[in-house]
């Protein structure tokens, strides 16, 4: 239950477990915003990044609600992500091959839910960490989909609410630099989307983490299959 | 698991259980459209619209999925439809107090699933119920709502999908008249916002129902608490 204290804080965070929001979370708290956060459960594989979310949220004392609607993996069937018969792609994240990562309307489900408890709740932002990066390969990362989706947000309700992706521009290189900086503790942070208790380290989003970390010249905290380090 | 054979059908419809869904049900199988119907317990009190929607997908032998949000119910707090504390508004549908029953970002959240579910299944169409009456107190059945809501449609992925809502103009009236000559079964909907086994008969709903069989000069088949029988 989300109590009238909470309100104050003034922020909805959709947090996945990923670098991205990690980098977000730390971001709105060097902003004395101290969100409550969301995280949901689509029937992803990499249920590890919900595990990571949880932890982010308890180390730094945050209201934390986690969304099931697991019900929907055979639904919103086709996505590596969720569907057993689509085998998760390797090599390079800007690969046509990494489109079939893609859950259909994932973000404009998590959003519209996380706009629905903002506005019960008397918070007017929700904040998500879509970047750049993904603007290729997920539709609903794209600066047009957040700019139309603000539009309904202004009209979905008496009173307005509002999404603010503030990554949307950054590469995820740039967004890990900042993070570094910021001490995000990205060993509380899961961005690989098989089931290994280690990051695989060749799917298309270890490719991108271990990238990332390259251009900020950082070390990867996390250790890889085969115990390969990175960074 | 909806299967192939279900594609060609190319629609999804959000049926309530309620009279206006249902009536748009019964003007799709008109034009020969046979839709996959999908409800959502939300946690509404008025589960009873559940069973109805079910009913209805059964006696047209179509495919129906119940989506649980239940979980929700906490989270979108504040409305008499899912928050024990705040009671139904008796009286008129119009009035200031009916916006008590607004559950917060509902249709988004509804329409966003249903919209990953038609593009994870190669349909393009998503129909809800929304109409004229809903627009004073209900700003996501608003005819801009729906407007704006497809221009995200139009972009959330690389296949385009569209919501329609052909009663957004007409009124529950309008709706009920042609619900009458198409023999839509309106014993098997539930209007009422109260879990009474009888409609009530006084919720704002009730009466905007009881007026819609008055306009259409039409009994309706549901008896009312104290055995009153309208239209």
């Amino acid at each position: 239950m989300i109590t009238a204290a909470d309100n104050y804080k003034k922020a909805i965070l959709i947090l996945s477990g990923g670098m991205d929001s990690a980098t977000l979370l730390y971001h709105l708290l060097d902003l004395k915003i101290h969100p409550i956060c969301v995280s949901f459960n689509y029937g992803q594989r990499h249920k590890k990044e919900l595990v990571c979310a949880e932890k982010l949220a308890e180390v730094n004392k945050l209201h934390w609600e986690l969304i099931d609607l697991s019900q929907l993996r055979h639904l919103l069937k086709g996505s590596s992500q969720t569907d057993d018969s689509v085998p998760v792609p390797v090599g390079q994240y800007d690969a046509e091959n990494m489109k079939l990562t893609v859950v259909p309307n994932r973000n404009m489900i998590m959003l519209s839910i996380a706009m629905g408890i903002a506005i019960a709740n008397d918070i007017t932002q929700v904040f998500y960490g879509a970047h750049a990066g993904d603007h290729t390969i997920y539709p609903d990362c794209r600066p047009e989909f957040i700019e139309k989706l603000n539009e309904v947000a202004y009209i979905c309700y008496w009173k307005q609410v509002q999404v603010v992706a503030p990554f949307s521009l950054m590469t995820k290189g740039e967004i890990c630099t900042q993070g570094i900086e910021m001490k995000v503790p990205y060993e509380l942070t899961w961005t690989c989307y098989t089931e290994s208790e280690k990051p695989c380290g060749i799917c298309g989003s270890c490719n991108e983490r271990i990238s990332a970390f390259e251009f900020a010249h950082a070390k990867d905290p996390l250790e890889y299959l085969g115990g390969v380090a990175h960074g």
